[in-house]
């Protein structure tokens, strides 16, 4: 930190994402990616005359994604914004809507406290209840922001839109951000519920379901008013937020909703199987709606089973936080990846 | 614009990018873009096996591009940080160090005047001379954040490295940004001035000579400590925030100097050939080290010139802003672009 840095950021802790070793080291279960690649279509669009127009400034409209997302989710255009992965969707929201107060779960993402003391806002944090299920009455007539993953990360669990309604309702002169990075895996989407209320910001991500984390897409639905503020802050930090390639990746994979659909299924389908044979094993592991388990295991520390999983070439996610010490978040891959785990688990704790 | 959005931002006014029409219907000379497609290597670097790992998180380090950059400009990594796009590496830089006040020219990237209002910094705007010339007393001993592009846009003009440094070196309590977007057409980078100076910071551009408006990809470099401030920045708002393909395309970028130099040779001839045709019908314009001219027209306004290249194809970037209103930015394109627009010229003024 230089002597020049603004002091209200000398405090600031930034986000710690999860390790990225060198591509092929590891099974790499430790940041909730697809191990499935984008589909053919994509590959195929992003071909050496996309390439070639790079010397081109991209659409600051991201026309393409938003006209095809507005239509997927039955929105107009000005209820879409596209952003550089959903962490800039949610940057912006906090940036314009939490100065006068936050409220989030005390385990959650962990980037929304990040964002709540870069922007100085006073941030709520609601503890999850014992079984780290969410309890809606704790965000009722909170008149400050509410933040939700919904599915809930790393806890793998969801509240239905009847509840998110309700939060939306009781708190009229706020923001009610869900954050559906994770909805695709079996949650409900609340997006349909922006049309009924003006206070409410759903956020999505490019990065699990559509296997395209490496190409940093997310995006906001909302009321036009909402989406035009954070046009506004976009359009006041970084018009061109959205590179030419990426915006066509996007648009070719949403072009490919079967493809998608399969590979959800499969992620589901080892969700399911990884987990029971790990209840087999005495680990507990939540009721995931996600494409990751949060797991307590038996006979081992958690963190111990990390760093052995990680000495036999499996990375999975440990979190040093209270709550959460005795779990580990593993990222649903293939069913190859998932037999590769259990095998590791079963060697490690001897059975 | 909701009732939700912070109040500190009602009066916010986006900044407004030039005319992206969809490609092929103009000539475009309104952006400062190259005439020239990226490298064949960037081109063969962006392959399907690339596409394919784009189900992975990219390199947070942005390591590879760091790397290269740093090798090149002759100092460590840790001067360098990889942004999306210059106007990430401004945009963090304003929110570290303007907030005790920034000054910077009134004819200049018009972006600064957004950033400075955005973070609530008081901002002291300097007029150019009559001849758009900057004084470099002006900036002495100012006691705040100084940004000025180097050379500057839409002016086309340069101070000398000599100047930067006593400006750098008579506001040791602040920041001095210098701007260099379009240093590679013939002016002198400040690059080296960064060891001397621990609170000089420069930020370049792959948008312009290197052909990857596209991309999205710009670059900072200072004192580590300066490099670590916007990095705790960068990891606090969207720390994936170059995705994988931007990141290869930099890389190979970085591999193909003499592509570049070509290229950047030919826009410079044009430039010059460009001007001289141009002064030979009685226009004006300024001495430019840029990819671009600002041309003063004879014998009709500059508005309703623009305003008639477009309707024949030719776009062009018309500023209606005190000062400038009277000239023309034009980018230099290719020899035929220049060819065309230099042939509607004549033919809107009857020359």
């Amino acid at each position: 930190m230089s002597s020049f840095l603004d002091s209200r950021y000398s405090a600031l802790e930034e986000y710690v994402p999860g390790e990225q070793p060198s591509d092929g080291k590891y099974i790499k279960l430790n940041t909730n990616e697809s191990p499935y690649p984008p589909s053919p279509k994509v590959v195929a669009a992003l071909n050496s005359v996309e390439v070639n127009k790079l010397n081109l400034y991209p659409d600051t409209a991201v026309s393409e994604m938003t006209r095809r997302l507005a239509e997927l989710y039955g929105v107009k255009r000005e209820n879409v914004i596209v952003t550089n992965g959903s962490d800039e969707a949610l940057s912006f929201a906090f940036m314009a809507y939490a100065r006068g107060g936050v409220a989030f779960p005390d385990i959650s993402y962990g980037f929304y406290k990040v964002y709540a003391e870069l922007y100085g806002c006073d941030a709520k944090i609601v503890p999850l209840r014992e079984d780290f299920t969410l309890d809606p009455e704790d965000y009722m007539n909170l008149g400050r922001m509410v933040v939700i993953a919904n599915p809930n990360a790393p806890t793998g669990l969801a509240i239905s839109p009847s509840d998110v309604e309700r939060i939306a309702a009781s708190n009229p002169n706020n923001v009610v951000l869900i954050d559906e990075a994770y909805v695709d895996f079996g949650g409900e989407s609340c997006v349909p519920l922006t049309k009924k209320y003006k206070n409410l910001l759903v956020v999505q991500t490019f990065s699990k379901y559509r296997s395209l984390a490496g190409a940093r897409l997310g995006f906001a639905v909302g009321d036009a008013a909402l989406i035009a503020d954070l046009n506004k802050l976009k359009f006041s930090t970084n018009p061109y937020n959205i590179n030419r390639l990426s915006m066509i990746a996007g648009a070719a994979a949403l072009d490919d909703a079967e493809y998608y659909r399969a590979n959800g299924d499969r992620i589901i389908a080892e969700r399911e199987r990884t987990k029971l044979e790990l209840c087999e094993m005495g680990f507990e592991c939540t009721d995931s709606l996600t494409n990751f388990l949060l797991v307590k295991p038996a006979g081992i520390k958690a963190e111990e089973l990390y760093i052995k999983l990680k000495e036999n070439g499996v990375l999975v996610r440990y979190f040093a936080q209270p709550r959460v010490s005795d779990y580990l978040r593993i990222t649903v891959g293939s069913a190859e990846q998932m037999d590769a785990l259990l095998a590791q688990i079963r060697k490690i704790v001897g059975k």
